[in-house]
């Protein structure tokens, strides 16, 4: 899967992914309205607005990125609903040809971690059959439990050819907290990038490594570092537009061939009707909104990485 | 709900959390096959079993033990089905008294770390309507994403008289990978800790803190430093019986009045049934030698913390 996604980024020319990230704020009146008039204010009601309003922007997006990034908190707050459409998503997403990587930071221990790999990435058996859950391509983790939570995760990559992203370094302010802390000299994310690297070399793919890192946009210097420390590490990085990222902040974590990294954006695209910017679009095409929205993402990123 | 927590401590005698955490193969074969014949060998068969497993546990450990903690990777794993009867579940536990901790280890940052907190302790907001998705009365939380990630939890829990555990040093063999690591002198997990206590200034109960802290029973000595550091901290403590701590290594975690801990069983009581030591039940009475186990448990710590 990680050389699939690489080759997309070359073939689509688009080192970005779509988060989507759905909040009942972004989606448009019209949309709810039609969601609650037929499951009325529900958990329900909400979640098929979410529905309807990713379905839209995953066919207005769909031929021009390689792969997306639903939050499944985003689905979670809306219970059993919520998370049946985060499952409805990914099937969606994948029917389109979409690449997807679940954001879902889930970190544990042993048979907990197992049972997660099991969920998102792997099978799990019941009886004589077996079933893949939830069935993403990719998931995020949290390093905090070291080797023994990311290890059956890296389990999994290996048997169904699929890739975990480890965070190393958050794009949030306080990301610094623990992360920044000097150990013998050098801060708690290099040592963990470093470990990132080390279970890479446990599952290789081509060019890449099926484990991945997250490196926030807004710390350029330390992406630069990272960069470096992770030389065959896939680095998915948050915090572009909305958080404060710019498109040249974004040269660090690329090599120079233009290949290493992956930039998110969700509000920036999902909720472009809403910006000034886009404001011609109107609430009706948020869906041609957020086309024209990742549009401009991919060629802001590629003329920052003199791609064009 | 700190506070009814402490107080359900004292009355049952039982600083003592049954961690509900359901594998197939605890599960007694009968159970399994009525499952599978009503619903199949699918996701929904493995998910009617877990819930049966989980009722006759639950009503027979309920009126022993303060609290219970469902480990939702293990309903994850199941899919849809699998969260459903995770809600089922938290739903009667409820009924039947009991405080529930959804072992969770969730972090994220702002606005999703919002939503990760509105499922799970709070609330959500659909039109003129609201709903507490999953309604948990604690959750425990992952810190490596810093004071961003947790600040939404703490939040929620003062809205809610809800509370949550961060996890500060965790049981697992490698957890010193990154916890472990000495940052001016003093280990990664000693300013987790600190900055807990912190955090908890903003949300305390009567004696103790809405913000609990996870820390691990496989490390008494540096339970002891963290029970000093943390003094308004009620710690949850996993990792007794099948992790390897033992009652004796317990005593660190409490205070010389034998509050300030609770101690979490998960596979040592829910599947009592598979040990030598309760073969006697057989496999059709797992729930009476669930209770049996809870009773040894809860026997084993009062007298290592000189209760009795």
């Amino acid at each position: 899967m990680i050389n699939r996604l690489t080759a997309r980024i070359k073939e689509r020319k688009a080192p970005v992914v779509v988060g989507l990230d759905p909040m009942l704020s972004y989606i448009p009146d019209p949309v709810k309205k039609a969601a609650f008039a037929e499951h009325g204010e529900t958990l329900s009601g909400a979640a098929a607005a979410v529905w309807e309003y990713n379905r839209t922007i995953i066919d207005a997006v769909c031929d021009l990125v390689p792969a997306v990034k639903p939050q499944i908190a985003m689905y979670e707050q809306f219970g059993i609903p919520g998370l049946t459409v985060y499952k409805q998503t990914i099937d969606y997403c994948r029917e389109k040809g979409l690449i997807v990587i679940g954001d879902i930071k889930r970190g544990d221990i042993g048979s907990t971690s197992a049972a997660y790999a099991a969920a998102h990435l792997g099978r799990v058996q019941v009886g004589g059959n077996t079933f893949a859950p939830f069935a993403e391509d990719f998931a995020t983790i949290n390093p905090y439990l070291g080797s023994d939570g990311v290890k059956p995760f890296i389990d999994v990559c290996r048997a169904e050819k699929k890739g975990i992203f480890v965070l190393v370094k958050t794009s949030n302010p306080s990301s610094g907290e623990f992360q920044d802390r000097r150990i013998d000299g050098r801060p708690l994310y290099e040592w963990v990038g470093e470990k990132v690297a080390a279970w890479g070399e446990e599952a290789m793919g081509e060019e890449y490594s099926y484990v991945g890192a997250v490196v926030g946009a807004t710390y350029p210097e330390m992406g630069a570092i990272l960069r470096q420390l992770m030389p065959r590490t896939l680095i998915l990085v948050p915090g572009y537009g909305a958080q404060g990222g710019t498109a040249a902040d974004l040269k660090p974590y690329f090599k120079d061939d233009g290949s290493g990294a992956i930039v998110n954006s969700s509000r920036g695209i999902i909720a472009a009707w809403k910006q000034e910017k886009y404001a011609q679009f109107g609430a009706e095409k948020y869906g041609a909104a957020a086309r024209q929205a990742a549009k401009d993402m991919i060629a802001d990123i590629r003329t920052a990485l003199s791609l064009d």
